[in-house]
């Protein structure tokens, strides 16, 4: 009867409400409480709306909606670096202006070749190394590197609201999934420390990994080539790929998240879309239509009729990072 | 307490070790021994052996390791019958011998193009519906439809040993993921009803799927072209894309499950590979080397050294299907 009573402790702890506020880095503003009230009805089996567990399922962007994305994409960022070191072995991969500029941290000339150039980018930089390589090597430019204008730790730029509402989802009986145009690769390297989302659970952008035997070992090698962008019309591909099922709570920031956010809530029953809306040039980056990065323009004009959420950085988030601000 | 009451039944009743036998349908031979002696051995927290309960990941191929898979993939076969249909109503469709053997359910013509014509005719057949309709007729077709020589419902060539070899898996704390060169929407049509595995853990061979707005309703349609084959080589990456662990349990039954074998028992810490060797031909069929489905050739010849379980279907298993045999 020891184990028993030790697991009556633990369920009684678990079944009761949480003691505090799940949210407490969020305002009390309607955002708030239009998420919580959302999250109770699915989740509460006397509810009209109650939603079975296997099919609460809520898909989060990442870049700009779980953690910051300015100036730069930290994976761009990330790229660039990891060019510069590449091509002070070997010049010959910089075969082109946008490639030459990233290796010189020549961050405008860079960007002047746009996704297509970003891409190009991360496809010679993340290739000829194993899964396992570049995981850990990514973790370590995370959790070390810093950032150009906050000075923080890339993964000290994580959201806290957003952290506390993953915790939150997961606490009602969601299954909560990471689903990015970045690569897929490049997110599982932090997703579990950051927000405690494991690697099956992340969704993102797909490059040609390849299976073989190296001097007899079993080895997966990165090689470059952009087989599947998890973007734009790619989301609802990807989730479908991947999860099989239709999200019911689906979080976003740009235009990119317009057809998963669209694709989701059109589905039957209780369903909630949110943009994350940079509005806080203070405290973060206040941007939208006329970004390069993240721009969110058609989603602004969608969300209205939609009915999306437009969470407002500045006026619904007691703070953005995790720690002092 | 009333709500605690109960869960504390379920709880004595979920935490004690099962009453019977968790493998009833299979003979008390050195198989079950081994595969009971693993799974006990990885999921006892006093164990030398324990490991993680996120780290058991166990990956199952489908055709011919869960049901069967002859005279010709279940798919395959479904192909002919859809490809038929369709042929009815546009004869164009039918480009190649290969194609025009199929629609006329003529299995060896349609067999002679190899496993690109099983992929041309999937391909075509698969094509110009939405997901939710295939899977729905997919569904159909599985639980009506009859298989040639044991005039069984397809659904019920289901092998119970691996049923029940799931079922335990999962009582054990294993994650239980179907991994088949099979295309993922197929499987996933009756992955839950037949194995408990819910679409998420479906990983499969991946055609087109295009999204876009139908009468201004989000729709996800099959394309055909095939984008992402999950087999020989391919499973590993499959895995790793999709689940971001190398798992510590695998079965498969051919020579396309080699390097999944390979590379999930090299990785560190104790780990279980098995073949579910075919030959029974009294109550299932009897094939290996020279088999064109489902060959087990390279497979069988590396299986000792490697330390892989055979198992043998007409010496380890009591029953092979559900029901009355």
């Amino acid at each position: 009867m020891k184990v028993l009573s030790g697991l009556i402790f633990f369920l009684a702890i678990s079944l009761l409400p949480a003691a505090g506020d799940p949210l407490p880095s969020w305002n009390d503003t309607a955002s708030k409480a239009s998420i919580v009230a959302f999250v109770e009805k699915v989740s509460d089996p006397q509810s009209p709306d109650y939603v079975p567990q296997e099919l609460r399922i809520a898909t989060f962007d990442n870049d700009g909606t779980l953690w910051s994305e300015k100036p730069l994409y930290f994976q761009a960022l990330y790229a660039f670096d990891r060019l510069q070191e590449k091509a002070k072995a070997d010049p010959g991969i910089l075969t082109s202006d946008v490639l030459k500029a990233a290796a010189a941290g020549d961050m405008k000339g860079a960007m002047a070749g746009g996704d297509k150039g970003l891409i190009d980018i991360v496809n010679v930089s993340h290739s000829g190394l194993t899964v396992e390589d570049f995981e850990t090597d990514v973790k370590t430019w995370l959790t070390t590197a810093t950032h150009p204008t906050s000075g923080r730790i890339y993964a000290d730029m994580i959201y806290q609201p957003m952290v506390e509402l993953l915790a939150y989802l997961r606490d009602r009986g969601f299954s909560t999934y990471i689903v990015s145009g970045g690569g897929v690769h490049f997110i599982r390297a932090i997703s579990q420390e950051a927000y405690n989302v494991p690697p099956q659970q992340v969704v993102g952008s797909e490059g040609a990994t390849n299976y073989s035997l190296v001097d007899g070992k079993p080895t997966l090698m990165k090689e470059g080539g952009l087989q599947f962008l998890d973007d734009k019309a790619g989301k609802p591909v990807g989730i479908d790929r991947h999860i099989g099922r239709r999200p019911i709570f689906v979080a976003g920031n740009s235009d990119g998240d317009l057809q998963m956010l669209e694709w989701a809530t059109a589905g039957e029953g209780p369903r909630l879309g949110l943009f994350v809306h940079h509005t806080d040039a203070k405290r973060e980056f206040a941007y939208d239509r006329d970004s390069s990065v993240g721009r969110l323009s058609d989603g602004l004009d969608a969300a209205g009729g939609k009915g999306w959420l437009l969470v407002d950085m500045a006026k619904d988030w007691a703070v953005i990072w995790p720690g002092k601000q």
